[in-house]
């Protein structure tokens, strides 16, 4: 009996960026090989980052993905299995691209797997692009069978590592892009232990980590026993390298032929040497708390989404409120605070107390911070508009006016001084247009676009909680929520209460229920009615948004592509 | 022998719409029954509107759908059949959805057929919604055989209009949704010819007519004869009701049987009482100038944007350029002058020509206009920001600044006055970032931003010789473009010569091909570089920008879905 020691090379790649993927690969690789590694296993796509969205329709980025993947087997050690997740192409029919892995040994790619089950739903368009794999694939290693698969491959039940199984293997590996939102680490164990019921397999489960625009890939790879117990797991929204040394071969169990797919041999020539160094063992973490999770998940979102675009600093505009206060820390965090400049814009409807409170919440920070007075440019607006507004009534356009004057400054610095504009709409305001279009919308990144107001708090709060008294002043947290756009503005003049206001997103925007399904539920029909109707009126809006970090199961974008214009009224009748 | 009336109702829902849509079947089958049709066919989704999107996800809106359809039943003449698409729900599995076709006839519904090829490229997301249908559907009418098809059923060879055909279909009804670019009705003739000879039989090929959102469909639905010939052909970018005369039942020829999906049959117990009245012949109209076409789906994608989203009214930013020019002219045609607002909001750097150009287009529209000066407030900007600017030397801040003055001011006009604001950016602008994001990118529909600049020209030129001089001073067609946005500013100081960037643009973004595919293609390897970059770095800017019409085969949008995040550099080694 031996050891097979499994790697888990969970990185973080760049969309598109072939050559420093490939190069990160490599040296990843050459880490595991040094630890004494005889397999590592990459995550899904890890060549071309995920997802490449239609980068795939150009050829030659496919045959610069190839090419590299054969200059990468002549440079990984030849002793060692590598697994690499890239974009093939069949060269007889070249419009046929596959979700692939290559097997790479002995300085060349052993065989290629082909993806079969393509996930096209959500935020997934991968029949769009690939092509089903159309046998599952067994790798022979000293007596002992291993089965390939790619991420969806075993969402399903009686898929490929059932097939797998079914011939003998007992270790499914499995590359993923399993992207980002909260619960989903317990979706993703539940699914786990169902697969290794159905197969009485080991699972080694890589998944990507890093933000890719409106994504976040969270890593947290495993490896989970045949018996469905956690071995060991990666760190999650971190770059991280998981071994597990497992007694190898493993004994056969006799499992009934099933009539599936085909299923494709492949044996590699591996020793394996003892490895000389013992693994420390890597324990799971105790799980973190939910808002801890999401926090963290804001900020890598963010941090790639600023760094990989090729920007260092950021800019907030500090209205003294908690979306914007929340923002900051994160993006402290995220970035460093001398990466972080907020600005705050007063008009005549800021009180002093939010002046001070965003000038505090800078001063606790450590941040640079700016203050550039609105009133002089919305009086000039307002008197250059006059001829044609003749004295009409005051009404949402000076209070959107104030708002686009704000978005003009702060994009005049972006543009300045290369700071990359932080918006900081929440899911709430975005959900029902509570928010001014080119105004508090304009900027590159939208960090809280799909975090519901009342989970706005609960974010801060344990932010300060952290490391008390924490950056945000405690009258941002207890002060009713304005836009201050008018004299004593309150959020809950123009909106239900957010308890409320979140309570029916949830039901209508994550979970599409019906007006009819939403007031069952106990809440007054004509405030449903009225959210219903904001939500199908402001779409415009969203679709002119910024990207922003996809955290609940359902985010605005491409998880739900609803059309701009559309007359959907629900009937009434329930004939 | 007798005669088989049908006709092809092309109409234009409303996505969503479904009420008001019935409403509309109702009356144009009662029309088409006045004309003594026996069968009336609607296109794709016609109860509904394409593509309804997300809205399918909604399982209220499915139940409402079929309901209708039930209602519909009931109110359509008993003694015609009528064929109407809509998104059919499977009792036994709610979560599967049909892309379908209701057969009524005598008050109920008869049979529904389900589309089996499901389009998942380019705009089409069809099977992140649709499960595709299991058999073909013949209908039996006084011993004539029809065969049922929806839309893609038909674009590959060996479809369901085969399996019909072989089981002795000589009328193939086709319900189609079909998104006009350029060029698409040759595509569509083309693919019928070749369904024709494969068949041997008539198609009745009903296609949608309207805009939504970055769509349009052209209609032109149309009858072809066995033999390839256009019998008769509906307008192009109008609602219409096309008939056609059948002689019935159709003779049987001979074909093998092959082995293929299940076909169900569906007797009909339809009368075919000789109609009283003759139809005119209807025979195809000589083909549209392309330029007159493309101007026609420009004209009916922003009328139908503007009316379908509740606005009458549109103000558009006149530069005294070409650009806004065109979209003026385009908006006088789809909406009528009274509904038109040109401002022109001139700086230091405008020239009296262009500014004089922008108030005599307006004239010559006869449309209302404004002049706002920008030059106070540019000014004051500057002066707020001169604290954070601190000297630092002029760059594009201050000619972003400008256009973002311009945007704030067309945005307060539209919230003032509920005018739809038109953005006026072309094809050639967008591709390489050549547009200020919030500044003339702000607005709700961007009419030309499929229009490469040099199709601009061609348009402009059409539109004035159409009814000589035109509207468009012909100042405006000789000028060198230029943004106004410093001093002597021209276009090609930043850009290449814009039939050479057009024709990169063309090979690079609609052809996906390769730098060294384009420069091979004689342009200058410096310029292509250079304009690569360029496509590449402002997907941020396009990502942000309103929808406009689609007119070219691969428009930006949800046609070509680029991620924003990226950093592919194509390999420079060929091995």
């Amino acid at each position: 009996m031996s050891i097979l020691r499994v790697a888990l090379a969970q990185i973080n790649p760049t969309v598109g960026a072939i050559e420093s993927n490939a190069e990160k690969i490599k040296d990843y690789a050459l880490r595991a090989n040094a630890r004494g590694a005889h397999i590592v296993v990459f995550p899904e796509l890890a060549l071309t980052g995920y997802p490449p969205e239609d980068l795939l329709f150009k050829p030659q980025f496919l045959r610069d993905g190839s090419s590299r993947i054969a200059r990468l087997a002549e440079q990984l050690p030849p002793e060692m299995a590598a697994i690499v997740g890239f974009a093939d192409r069949d060269k007889r029919a070249p419009s046929k691209i596959f979700n692939a892995a290559a097997v790479i040994h002995q300085n060349r790619v052993a065989v290629v797997y082909h993806k079969q089950n393509l996930p096209n739903y959500g935020v997934f368009d991968e029949q769009r692009y690939f092509t089903p794999g159309e046998s599952s694939q067994v790798l022979i290693i000293q007596n002992g069978l291993i089965g390939l698969t790619i991420c969806e491959d075993i969402w399903a039940p009686r898929g490929a590592a059932d097939d797998e199984a079914r011939q003998g293997a007992r270790l499914i590996l499995n590359l993923s892009a399993s992207p980002y939102h909260a619960g989903k680490s317990e979706d993703r164990l539940q699914m786990l232990r169902e697969r290794v019921k159905e197969t009485q397999a080991i699972f080694a489960y890589c998944n990507l980590v890093g933000g890719q625009d409106e994504l976040v890939f969270d890593g947290s790879s495993l490896f989970m026993s045949e018996e469905g117990r956690l071995l060991a797991m990666g760190r999650a929204f971190e770059e991280d390298l998981l071994m597990q040394d497992i007694p190898w071969p493993p004994a056969l169990i006799n499992k009934p032929l099933g009539e599936r797919k085909a299923v494709q041999f492949t044996s590699l020539p591996l020793n394996l040497p003892s490895p000389s160094t013992a693994e420390e063992p890597r324990p799971p973490a105790p799980a973190a708390e939910d808002v801890e999770e999401i926090y963290s998940a804001l900020m890598l979102g963010t941090r790639d989404y600023v760094l990989k675009n090729g920007f260092q600093k950021v800019v907030v505009g500090l209205s003294g409120g908690i979306d914007s206060s929340l923002v900051a820390c994160i993006a402290v965090d995220a970035l460093g605070k001398e990466n972080v400049i907020g600005v705050t814009m007063p008009s005549r409807f800021t009180s002093s107390e939010t002046r001070g409170d965003a000038e505090e919440l800078a001063k606790n920070l450590g941040i640079e911070f700016h203050a550039l007075a609105i009133e002089p440019l919305q009086d000039l607006f307002l008197k250059s508009l006059d001829p044609v507004f003749r004295g009409k009534p005051r009404d949402l356009t000076e209070e959107n006016l104030q708002a686009r004057i704000r978005g003009v400054l702060l994009m005049a610095l972006s543009n300045k001084f290369n700071w990359l504009v932080l918006t900081t709409g929440n899911k709430s305001e975005v959900s029902v247009g509570y928010c001014t279009l080119y105004g508090d919308t304009a900027g590159g990144f939208s960090v809280i676009k799909d975090i519901p107001k009342t989970l706005v708090y609960r974010l801060s709060r344990w932010k300060n909680r952290k490391s008390p008294p924490g950056p945000i002043p405690e009258s941002v947290l207890i002060r009713p929520p304005t836009a201050e756009l008018r004299p004593d503005q309150k959020d809950q003049d123009s909106l239900p209460e957010y308890e409320t206001l979140d309570g029916i997103i949830r039901l209508a925007v994550e979970e599409d229920k019906s007006l009819d399904e939403v007031v069952r539920q106990g809440y007054d029909e004509k405030t449903v009615r009225a959210v219903f109707r904001m939500v199908d009126r402001s779409e415009y809006k969203r679709r002119q948004a910024p990207p922003g970090v996809k955290i609940t199961p359902r985010a605005f974008g491409k998880d739900r592509r609803m059309p701009i214009t559309q007359d959907y009224r629900e009937s009434t009748d329930r004939s």
